[in-house]
């Protein structure tokens, strides 16, 4: 279905600084400016609710999460310490719990809410080092073994990257192949860490996925669970069998950027051994009150702003009926929309997808006589491009395209808004052959 | 002056987890239920924009960076690349630039907004390392030597926080005595790196402070730039003469949590460098727009909010000169503040203050003819806690307390706001008195 409005008016990166009137200049301007520089930024930005947004990994946000938005913008709570934050402590701590519950552990946990999923995977990387080697913390890896980790080759970038923030290194990141579908082979993994024993170093941690970035894959967690147990690793994922899971609400949840929780399932008090500081001037041993509700001495983060408060918010206003009636909603519109491609000429399906990821090929007219061969994957690779570029100026959708190990450049999907519809779907469709036919 | 309103209303964490309706049910609720959450939620909040909230290094959020947060959370950009962010990627940068214009980097540099001060120096710390040690973000820290960083014992608690989630480890990090004003001496500086040196470590960074958090103290950065350069070591601190610089808005400015730049001088794409991990799904190299507007490969995250915008909005408003005159409103606020505690009986000043924290005592009536002896700092020690009590518990202003080095327990008031007049000055110490007069 076609949209009264567009999902982005796109301006060149030069076109743009001259519409805006960026410059920050020694007096200050009068208040029909200031407004007209909010409307100028929701003019220019991408609806990130529009129907036709499939981009990211997110869209928007829920309209109870963005009320809940604005109560803590407004208020400005940090959650160092109760005392500071009393109410987004005790929601925190609520959401967590019930978080854990709906994963399945059954005799809870911890954790802590964090600016984003990047942030969690460093968390879990972290904690599964300084449970292994407490005293990393102090004396830092110097005092350590090579470390090594596993992670498959279908797993989010941030993984690479914690490894080399955190003084690991991204070659200590042994990267365990995937199978067709997408998921890691617990066998290889095993061969990998057989290497890496054999090498000298030290396996501490595997880092799985469920829904990948890119082909929205599950690894077998059961499988690797008993991969980790016989040699001793930290499993890093989100299911009931791992010992940390890092989970998303601004994700499928629209819970609203950046909303993400890191939940570990050790209940000895790790995650604040590993992390305290115990500064003075915010953790007195001498408070007036209990003190387990603090929660900054588990950060890595000294002031904390209160996400969990908009997701408790749409939970309540919501319930958790809704929230599974809206992953079921997605899933059906993936469905849909992949049966619409493998009906339609010129579309191609990369693989039946699992989860609401749908990865598929346009093929233009002119080139669908063609035999497959490197010269017709040669030409592939340049339409989704095309596509993309005109999408983007038209303005009409936003769909991600990419390569992907020996494929070549393909649509990749994202549904996630419970506010789109079959109708939708034949739209996506409808618009890529509209703007691709003539390549 | 006495406000008519409260800075908090305390409950106990057993009494206000009875008081809010905290657990998620199957079910979601009426549209008024969810409304009473927000009215209890911003009922049972510290008031931050309270003119009597004087507890942390920030205070509430000025009103245009409220709207400017608003906007955000309306619009949910992500500042991984241009097409996501386009009017965000393009402030940032403007904001960025004008901020280190203002710390006299004549020739520009980098920098990236992220989610608070500790991480700013995280990013130091990655970027000082990842300089010396190029081969670190490949193959950690087990390729290196053992390196070590210097701070003064007055520095924030993130700088250990930061050894220790980079594998440096929290030994490593030599802690340099400072003076009586709380800055760092150059001459023990050298000392500890000649130190490091004698045990075959490999001295690499500096982390200077420019406003310490408890007593807001300046060190030397001048001295110390020097020592640096001759040892060849990366100094982080704020101003000029650093290699990078953390500054955070939502502190003295107002910006809103969080609102916190790193900004590094170097020119050659380092930040990027150090943390790129290419991801082909957001970073296509076949895209059709100049792609260095993408900032996501410089930062650790991947989604990030775009935190820029409310400052650049309420600097649009306000204008540069506005801002001055405000941090000179506090600084004359501080001053007012100290000389009242020179004049009145029972203050005493723990030191003249350098900044806007002033850090004092309060000896109650009884206490006052006491010589000064460990009896007597031993009775001190318990006063700050009683009346900090009293204070949450009336919910007439909020201080925070500490104990520092051999110093009992005082007062650390942190000014910031533009609205508090030297009524609200004369009200704390009056407040203070009456809430600890019998103790």
């Amino acid at each position: 279905m076609a949209c009264p409005y567009q999902v982005c008016e796109w301006r060149s990166p030069e076109d743009l600084t001259k519409l805006l009137d960026l410059e920050l200049g020694e007096a200050g301007q009068a208040p029909a400016q200031t407004l007209q520089h909010c409307r100028d930024a929701i003019h220019y930005s991408v609806k990130t609710n529009h129907p036709h947004f499939f981009n990211q990994l997110y869209v928007g946000l829920d309209h109870y999460a963005m009320v809940g938005s604005f109560v803590t913008d407004a208020t400005q709570p940090s959650l160092y310490t109760y005392e500071m934050a009393p109410v987004h402590c005790l929601i925190e701590k609520v959401v967590l719990e019930k978080m854990m519950e709906m994963i399945g552990w059954v005799e809870g946990g911890d954790g802590i809410f964090n600016p984003g999923g990047s942030m969690s995977n460093m968390y879990a990387m972290n904690l599964a080092r300084f449970q292994r080697f407490p005293e990393v913390k102090e004396q830092g890896l110097s005092a350590c073994p090579r470390l090594v980790l596993f992670t498959s080759e279908e797993c989010h970038y941030s993984v690479a990257k914690a490894a080399a923030f955190l003084g690991i290194g991204t070659k200590n990141v042994y990267v365990v192949p995937a199978d067709q579908s997408g998921k890691m082979i617990p066998k290889e993994l095993e061969k990998q860490i057989r290497t890496a024993i054999s090498e000298g170093a030290v396996p501490f941690m595997v880092s799985a996925t469920a829904g990948t970035t890119v082909l929205g894959s599950f690894d077998p967690i059961e499988e690797l669970a008993d991969v980790c147990e016989e040699h001793n690793l930290w499993l890093h994922v989100d299911v009931s069998s791992a010992h940390s899971v890092a989970w998303n609400p601004h994700k499928m949840l629209m819970a609203g950027q950046q909303c993400s929780a890191f939940l570990v399932r050790d209940k000895t008090g790790l995650l604040q051994r590993c992390h305290s500081a115990c500064a003075s001037y915010l953790f007195q041993k001498d408070k007036f009150y209990d003190i387990s509700c603090d929660t900054g001495d588990k950060s890595i983060q000294c002031g904390r702003k209160a996400d969990a408060f908009r997701f408790w918010l749409m939970w309540k206003a919501l319930g958790t009926r809704e929230l599974e009636r809206r992953v079921d909603h997605a899933l059906e519109m993936a469905r849909y929309l992949t049966e619409g491609i493998k009906k339609r000429d010129g579309f191609r399906l990369l693989m039946e997808p699992e989860y609401t990821n749908v990865c598929f090929w346009y093929i233009p007219p002119s080139m669908r006589k063609i035999p497959d061969s490197p010269e017709f994957w040669q030409k592939v690779e340049a339409v989704a491009p095309k596509i993309k570029e005109r999408m983007m100026k038209t303005g009409s959708m936003m769909v991600g395209y990419q390569s992907h190990g020996i494929n070549a450049n393909f649509f990749r999907m994202i549904i996630i808004s419970p506010w789109v519809s079959t109708k939708d779907m034949d739209f996506v469709l409808d618009e890529i052959h509209r703007l691709g036919a003539d390549l």
